[in-house]
């Protein structure tokens, strides 16, 4: 960064301000304030539901704020739910953001807001949360990660030789729709037999709901009761000996399994990263039997490493922060 | 190229001489001198079957020698039957080559031959290929190429970015081992279900024999009689409007798109060139039926093109003289 001759005049020499990223979600905003690496400040707001962007972006603007850098920001940094096109200013269409119906430019009104020198730039929410475990979370000093996220859905996001792979589309690293299953289960795409039909909440919920509703006992319909089933709801049907919880859970393992073992026969990677709400409360129970399939599955004598996520929540707004930090 | 010091003295300022490339294959070495992207002169040897490393080796000289180059070579890259680790001088183990059972160094003896200065270097010979098409053939222009192999078996070589990936454990591209059909047909690998066991030649004719033994009628087993079920044979069978080798070519092509729609999910290629017996010897109908099942698998729009391979035979030793080119 070098000094904002914009504004013109003798500045002291100082360490360069914090750069700051925002992972822009469908429920909450996450702001960072991120210097040398390290997280300095952070901030969090909730996505407010009706408006549209410029509602969003007032509340993303509340949230820089809330950082208390001294003065305003020079580079903001921007995940959010959207196509990946690392390096632009635009984000949208975003189904997630209450509507946010198309490409909007989130450059003007935040320079508006703090300077007309600010950087911004724009790239995807999970390929902004894998760039900051690759660089500062579960893939520091390695040269490749991938990283999974196990939610509702199955996403992730690959770094090759320490840069995020976009691809032709923007779509590299979309590894929740690998066919584990043919003409398998329904997949929230449309497709069928998907690695995300199988190891993603809404899918194993689908799954079991049927299940149950044919007949087969299990504790987790009772224990959703009028809400989805949660990733808390998975562990307690598991801790109580359910056996449809148990089956599904370890389906889910095999699949994510089965798909890391595609990746690694494509790019060959060395080290996967799996987060994300079921990773993450079932631990290394279930990281162990992701990583056993990978084995049994590869042609090779596998050391692949199958480790959990460092960053947690934060990694969105980081990873935000660190492409804005890389912008010329 | 620099000067070469050791030799000392004045040289005239001369274009640089050409780079030889090498593919080392099972039964024939081929050699080319590369000049300025172009091809000037190739040389083509059978590979020996006794008298192990030293007697290739001295029938790749043979074919160097036989290129007609003024005085001896500068650079020499091989591609060659083994695990890929681009930049080493080391070949091996090759299990098809006879009585290459370990690691050689190639450097030093074909130092001796052409003199201490030389620059070698070793690569995987579907790499080598890989790269070329990339560089010089199918993909020249566009920023990534898969290229696929489809023969005896299945092997392929990813480059994105204009790099070769190698990956880990120098595994990536091996997209032959892709699982398409769980708990499928054994693969050579030990695996089941790879698309290697389903459109490589090998597979392929296991498949047909075992059907044909089980009282299905086809023409495949008497069109081969004693020999191996070669391109040519399919593409009779198919031309005489045999059942059995229309319906297992068409689950070829599937096969080969599903393994390629995978590819597109990891790294989002938007080209992919397919070369090898069977490709090239159905062409177009077989590379439109791969393509159709690409795009009838991604959960996107996608516009993805599989294109024919367009170096043919000499590409990995095209490709190898790249490598060296490159070299420090």
């Amino acid at each position: 960064m070098g000094p904002r001759s914009a504004r013109g005049g003798l500045r002291p020499v100082v360490a360069p301000p914090p750069t700051v990223g925002v992972d822009l979600g469908g429920t909450k905003i996450y702001a960072v304030a991120l210097a040398d690496g390290e997280v300095v400040a952070t901030a969090k707001r909730s996505t407010p539901r009706t408006g549209g962007p410029s509602a969003v972006l007032e509340r993303v603007a509340e949230a820089v704020e809330r950082l208390g850098l001294d003065g305003p920001p020079h580079r903001i940094g921007i995940g959010g739910p959207g196509p990946s096109r690392a390096g632009r200013t635009t984000l949208g269409p975003a189904p997630n953001l209450a509507g946010w119906d198309d490409a909007v430019d989130l450059a003007p009104p935040l320079r508006e807001r703090f300077g007309e020198d600010l950087v911004v730039v724009v790239d995807n929410d999970v390929n902004a949360a894998a760039r900051a475990e690759a660089a500062l979370g579960a893939g520091a000093g390695a040269p490749d990660l991938l990283t999974v996220f196990v939610g509702t859905g199955v996403g992730g996001g690959l770094v090759l030789d320490g840069r995020v792979r976009t691809g032709a589309h923007g779509m590299a690293g979309e590894i929740g729709h690998l066919l584990v299953v043919p003409d398998g289960e329904p997949c929230g795409c449309g497709g069928r037999g998907h690695v995300e039909a199988y190891a993603g909440r809404a899918g194993m919920e689908r799954i079991a709901r049927r299940r149950h509703d044919a007949g087969e006992p299990t504790a987790l319909v009772d224990l959703a009761g009028e809400g989805r089933m949660r990733s808390s709801i998975w562990a307690e049907a598991l801790a109580s000996g359910d056996a449809m919880a148990a089956e599904l859970v370890e389906s889910a393992a095999s699949h994510v399994g089965t798909a890391l073992a595609q990746v690694a026969l494509v790019v060959d990677v060395g080290l996967v990263a799996v987060g994300g709400g079921l990773a993450e409360r079932l631990g290394a129970s279930f990281l162990g039997a992701v990583e056993q399939r990978v084995h049994d599955l590869l042609p090779w004598d596998s050391d692949l490493h199958v480790v959990p996520t460092r960053l947690g929540d934060p990694a969105g707004a980081i990873g935000a922060a660190l492409l804005a930090a890389e912008q010329p």
